[in-house]
């Protein structure tokens, strides 16, 4: 059964109250659903920003700039950031360091890092009701920060009302981001490092494939944002752009839209999360299991029993 | 209805046979579970290498060098490279640059890329579908080429005879790496790039991590080799040390219980992609798209409609 009681001080936002809920999340407790179903009432209020890119392209500096720039503002945000290539990177590590002594003792301020390698999987579906506790909690901003390498990771910083794209001059990236289908999810982007040499020639690339898309007064046009986030340049224009997107959304009566396709995608992983959850049950995995020697010594193709384990579990259901 | 003939080509080892198999693996066709029952008799003779680690780590020009190995014992060689990040890292690219150049043109070297962002999923799936069409098409060594980001990633280079994980000595990546759980994956090591600064510090550094696990004479310790593979310095040791697990396995009688465990991996996601296909149907898109209007302006939880919609599935099926 759920606990009332924390659900009353996460309401109150109380820290410990939303790190427990989270933590519920992420380790797929059975009472999920019933939590999130409880708190639903008090979501929709926060404004979200999906911040994605490449490694190194030094999205926690932004996080943390654009953090400060709010907390001027005296809003609170809380933050979720999704690194799965922490291990090699050092990306969440080094992200939370820099977090850690800038801005997380402010009180403020509410930083979760997931880590997902080895997890249970549906790891947008975590993050994003990771956000709506968040949400409810009482986060004016939330920051969804991801590394842009997956499809999974993608599906979160779209889960945003405005979604930024990262990226420094070096490598090609900018050529590289459209290939990748980053074009489509940018509201606008931003060339990071842009001190460094080579800036100048990404903008211009950038520029020059952004003009090809069609655009009228009715669709959003992406900018690109120039920055140093590690001097605090250029946050001022994020914040701005991110201000006037939403004021664009408002007036054109965009944001129905992307919040139904954004529902779509995600009840779409809930379901799917649910399925799965009930295919791999105890008696599940057991048939399973009892295949395995069949298939091996038998020499029976894995798409034969996948049939079988199929039509068991349709009459189990 | 399938092709027959296609498959007789694809049995003597025709290109453009093998290509189009793969193909349609690739795009979910629906005969794809067809032509993986109709040619699974065939498959099981080739020796299946993984290999996974950092990007940058040189994964390509080992396994190019390694393919160069197996050439001059004359055995014909497949190779599926996979590598979601690479957009970003530039990695399949680069990747298939030094291949083309190399062995590209060799008749006895089949190889193909995989890329994975924006794809229908399914990404181990697949290529390890793709390495069954190899296998059956008479490759006696198929190399499975993975960066090693994502528990997708992993499947695959898991889903190998032998697995060997690529490091190089900058940035702490043995140590990271152990923390990922590759340690639980890894055959064994090889340290490439180990002319560079730290190259012996990282060596160290490893080798104590696996000191201490357990291991007695029955169980299999997995080694550090080291190569510069641009300068085909070690991979005659990496062909031995691949030769030695082989016989180990053999010898212990353990190839059973890991080809249980793998076929476990694939049967799970076979099935699983197979519901989903059902699920998102056309009947199961449209039901599905009735909802949206409901979540957002009804302010319904995702929780709820995805209840709803796994009742609907369980009724239709």
């Amino acid at each position: 059964m759920i606990d009332k009681i924390l659900i009353e001080k996460l309401f109150s936002n109380d820290r410990r109250a939303i790190a427990r809920i989270i933590s519920l999340i992420e380790s797929d407790n059975a009472l999920t659903s019933e939590y999130l179903n409880e708190i639903h009432s008090k979501v929709g209020k926060a404004y979200r920003i999906g911040i994605t890119g490449p490694p190194g392209a030094g999205k926690s500096t932004i996080t943390n700039q654009l953090t400060k720039y709010y907390r001027k503002e005296n809003k609170k945000v809380g933050i979720i950031a999704v690194d799965p290539t922490s291990p090699f990177t050092g990306g969440a590590l080094l992200g939370d360091r820099v977090r850690m002594t800038d801005i997380g003792m402010d009180e403020g301020v509410f930083i979760r890092s997931m880590a997902t390698r080895g997890s249970l999987g549906g790891l947008s579906k975590k993050a994003i009701d990771a956000a709506d506790v968040l949400d409810a909690a009482g986060f004016e901003v939330i920051i969804l920060e991801t590394v842009g390498v997956g499809q999974s990771e993608l599906d979160i910083a779209q889960a945003a009302d405005t979604t930024i794209v990262v990226l420094v001059p070096e490598s090609g990236d900018s050529v590289q981001a459209m290939k990748a289908g980053l074009m489509e999810i940018a509201d606008f982007f931003v060339l990071n490092k842009s001190d460094r040499p080579g800036s100048q020639h990404a903008y211009t690339a950038l520029q020059t494939i952004l003009m090809i898309k069609d655009h009228d007064e009715s669709t959003w046009m992406p900018k690109i944002i120039k920055t140093i986030a590690s001097e605090n340049k250029g946050i001022d224009e994020m914040a701005e752009e991110i201000e006037r997107h939403n004021n664009f959304m408002k007036e054109q009566n965009l944001f129905l839209s992307k919040r139904e396709k954004q529902a779509k995608v995600r009840i779409k992983e809930i379901v799917e999360h649910k399925l799965k959850d009930e295919l791999w049950s105890e008696t599940g995995e057991n048939s399973l299991n009892l295949t395995l020697e069949k298939v091996i010594l038998g020499n029976f193709s894995p798409y034969h029993i996948a049939e079988e384990i199929i039509e068991d579990f349709k009459n189990r259901i």
